[in-house]
């Protein structure tokens, strides 16, 4: 099979990495989208990744760049949660007969939060005979190391992960939403007041017990509680120093019953490091022995690169979603994630 | 769909840790046989596993049982390697139209290390409609968190698990395996002369080659370093102690080497413990960023209960082997591992 005729939709951070990534593997796109008024327009798509000229220019014209392409899939990296500027994005995509594969976070398992929207983005998928497909960091670290872990146990009664990121990694945007310099007063209120979207951890629960083919009982539950500073930290995201007692941002806790009798718990904290800390992922699982006696299986990933975890998987399941049947396809039914050489199917599309 | 019909063929230590599992989650297995000779024969099957009386009693007839067991699948624990004695065991189950599932940490991966058999058994599955596969504590430890793990990482040069078990953990038969007791000068003269059989780490070098669509060039390398006691240790598997000097066991190092230049390498420690050590399991990867970098990827599975593991995850194969299609199918070929709530097929066998 020759390479994947690959488009980049939303050449910003994700977008650009994944562009580097993918001339590091000798697969160039072949065409690059943006919106009208982005500084990337008009550019060199390689030169803006660091890879070099590679005669792709980004354009503000998705429709006529989309039909000149003959794309096999599209790498929408745009924004988060499936709303309607995100399913007009995907519609010109499919439309456009090429696949889609998305770093929004909710797309990982829309089914439940944004259930309308998924079910009409799937008709509409399975018409033009083309797989939407979210993944992402969450799909290697929150899902499918835990689900290969929940194989291995015996009467698994509580899964509960713990993991942070590090708001300077990210621009202001992600450091304001994490209320980070604010007092303790301002986010109890904030706390009450606000109506919060589905965090991502509450989205990558609905994943995961897919994946286990765990039943969820009720409402997924979401608590949030204040990291706060004990010394001057300087956030680099803001340009300013977080005083001894604001905030360094918070943790959300999310936690989901299930019908089989598994509790499936995540905490994320996103907050600015101080000195020694870095990005991690630890699991643990409560099980039982064949005896009865309890028993714990553990798993660390320290020092994660968050960055590289993220867009690498989008690459990696390139292969997987053109292989992939029509439809809104959501990673509990793809194979199991893995390493491809070759990011060609390896069968033509159905 | 209805519980699988189970056949337990060698209760022996794992055999019957996975019918008190099975009994756990309300599947008992509907027959068991030994060979002659052992005293498990005449005995009630759930009596011998600690989960109560079932009305299963142990046979030594095997073709007579497995006619009469209409099984779906035989959980087979009773050797490592696939050698004429084992193909035989697996022929009987075959032509008895049920599938099979092993611990015989050869058949994880048996194409390269036994391949004549290999390809007879594939034909015999094949013509009798039934799937042989081969799983086990490394199907999740070795292979498939690995596997997961190389999806995240951007141009990955080297993968080394480094892992360790307690020969106490086992008998004496595995115990004078690992030369527990032996002086470093009879070591040396073993290492000169032995033809050991491929080591378990080898095996599952080859799994996770196949499960991240990797291609080995040449043979593996096997290097073995011995583990010397600095104090004195008893040995209960021996029920004698290891003088200061003398081996506790030692580790075996395979490495792989591959036409996609990426080095799969795996250090199996196997010795008497000192006090505060467990088993673990842990690997780092070394990759790339997207700007050229150096980069890790690290997991590690501390005070790892292997002896749940390695049960529990086949006990979660069994909906995978029972949906597979006929032939020796390799864990590569299988779906993602995961947890099983239920033991049952999804769809009918083709
Ligand atoms: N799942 C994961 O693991 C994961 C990890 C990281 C990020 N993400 C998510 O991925 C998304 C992108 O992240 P990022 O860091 O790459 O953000 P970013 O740097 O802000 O990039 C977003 C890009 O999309 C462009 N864009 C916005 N609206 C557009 C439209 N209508 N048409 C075409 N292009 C449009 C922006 O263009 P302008 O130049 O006009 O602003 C920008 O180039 C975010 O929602 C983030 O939360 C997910
Ligand atoms: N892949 C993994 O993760 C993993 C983990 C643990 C073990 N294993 C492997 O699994 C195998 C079994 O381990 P184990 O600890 O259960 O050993 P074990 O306690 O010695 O059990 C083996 C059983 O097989 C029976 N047996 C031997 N030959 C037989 C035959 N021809 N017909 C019927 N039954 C027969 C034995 O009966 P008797 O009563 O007559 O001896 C015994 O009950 C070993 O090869 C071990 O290396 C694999």
């Amino acid at each position: 099979m020759p390479d994947p005729r690959i488009v980049i939709y939303g050449p910003g951070s994700t977008g650009l990495a994944i562009t580097k990534m993918l001339c590091d593997r000798g697969v160039r796109p072949v065409a690059a989208i943006a919106r009208t008024g982005s500084k990337t327009v008009g550019k060199d798509l390689g030169e803006l990744a660091g890879a070099g000229r590679i005669g792709v220019i980004v354009s503000d014209r998705a429709d006529e760049t989309l039909a000149k392409a003959r794309a096999d899939i599209a790498v929408v990296t745009i924004s988060s949660y499936l709303d309607d500027t995100l399913y007009g994005i995907f519609e010109k995509v499919v439309k456009a007969k090429a696949d889609v594969v998305t770093l929004a976070e909710e797309m990982l398992y829309p089914w439940v939060t944004a259930a309308t929207l998924s079910r009409k983005l799937h008709e509409l998928a399975s018409a033009h005979g083309v797989t939407v497909t979210g993944t992402g960091h969450q799909d290697g670290y929150w899902v499918n190391l835990v689900g290969v872990l929940m194989a291995t146990g015996h009467k698994v009664s509580q899964v509960s992960g713990a993991l942070s990121w590090n708001v300077d990694d990210f621009g202001k945007t992600l450091a304001e939403q994490q209320l980070v310099g604010r007092t303790k007063e301002e986010f109890e209120a904030w706390k009450k007041s606000t109506k919060r979207k589905p965090t991502f951890g509450a989205i990558s629960l609905y994943a995961l017990a897919a994946t286990a083919r765990l039943t969820p009982t009720g409402a997924i539950s979401t608590d949030t509680q204040p990291d706060l500073a004990t010394s001057r930290v300087y956030c680099k995201a803001l340009g300013k120093y977080v005083e001894p007692g604001q905030l360094l941002g918070y943790t959300d806790t999310d936690t989901m019953k299930t019908k089989e009798g598994i509790t499936l718990r995540i905490s994320s904290c996103g907050k600015v490091y101080v000195p020694g800390e870095s990005d991690f992922n630890k699991w643990v699982l409560s099980g039982k022995r064949a005896d009865g006696t309890n028993v714990r299986l553990q798993m660390l990933n320290a020092d994660l690169p968050t960055a590289v975890t993220t867009c690498a998987t989008l690459v990696n399941r390139i292969p997987d979603v053109l292989e992939a049947p029509a439809g809104l396809v959501t990673i509990d039914k793809l194979p199991q994630l893995g390493h491809r050489p070759s990011l060609a199917a390896r069968s033509s599309e159905a």
